[in-house]
């Protein structure tokens, strides 16, 4: 993350973050605390927060996946802070799992594109991983 | 990367590597050279090569976007190497430029989802970054 973001310090003196998937439907709350600083702007209250294990990871009630990170690491460059964190817990919502794994087609999650500056959305299934490409091995 | 790739030698030997993005029909072959190891199999005629700036940076001529990057650190983990590249070129076929710019829509990216173990295509833009969120702001 960029060095000039609030949030930095806050996770180099809790040594805890959390990353949470937003949902397509979540955009305008996402973008606005994406819009923002924290050190200007009190966001505490945009989005409803739970904790877990971790005191100092607060995590997103709304969004259907939320995962607490342990921070492990900070590698440091001129301009960002690579922050590199242990998972401790991920919380999925029962609405989102299918055979009790995560389905993106439920998640739908919100994805950014610096390009193109928008958000999109995520498609369909397209082919099974290591599976698709076995028809090119040589016999 | 994990560890065990053969990939990895490579890039710490040529201290350079690339980033391709392949389409969604570019699926079985991308498929396949993750599913064979170059530590067995040749693998340097799947798809078409070419070389910029950097001579031991091979870039893919089947897909839309390639990067050329220089290794400027790796970051060392029990089980992974974190490569860490200076991106020193970017290359994007016309087909996929909208005003100069990469349109994903056209790139038709192939997405990798770990949990359902599928490749996912690209969805649609739903809302502009940084600006939908506007709504939100206290007057």
């Amino acid at each position: 993350m960029g060095k000039s973001h609030y949030t930095n310090a806050g996770i180099k003196k809790n040594k805890a973050f959390s990353v949470n998937i937003p949902s397509e439907d979540l955009v305008v709350a996402t973008d606005y605390v994406g819009l923002v600083s924290g050190k200007k702007t009190d966001k505490s209250d945009v989005f409803e927060i739970f904790y877990g294990k971790l005191p100092s990871a607060p995590l997103i009630n709304e969004c259907p996946i939320n995962m607490a990170c342990r921070l492990y690491d900070v590698y440091d460059t001129p301009t960002h802070d690579l922050f590199i964190g242990e998972i401790v817990e991920t919380y999925a919502d029962e609405s989102v799992l299918n055979d009790g794994k995560v389905d993106l087609a439920q998640v739908k999650p919100l994805l950014f594109d610096m390009s193109s500056i928008k958000y999109w959305s995520i498609g369909k299934p397209i082919a099974a991983c290591w599976n698709i490409g076995k028809q090119l091995k040589k016999k």
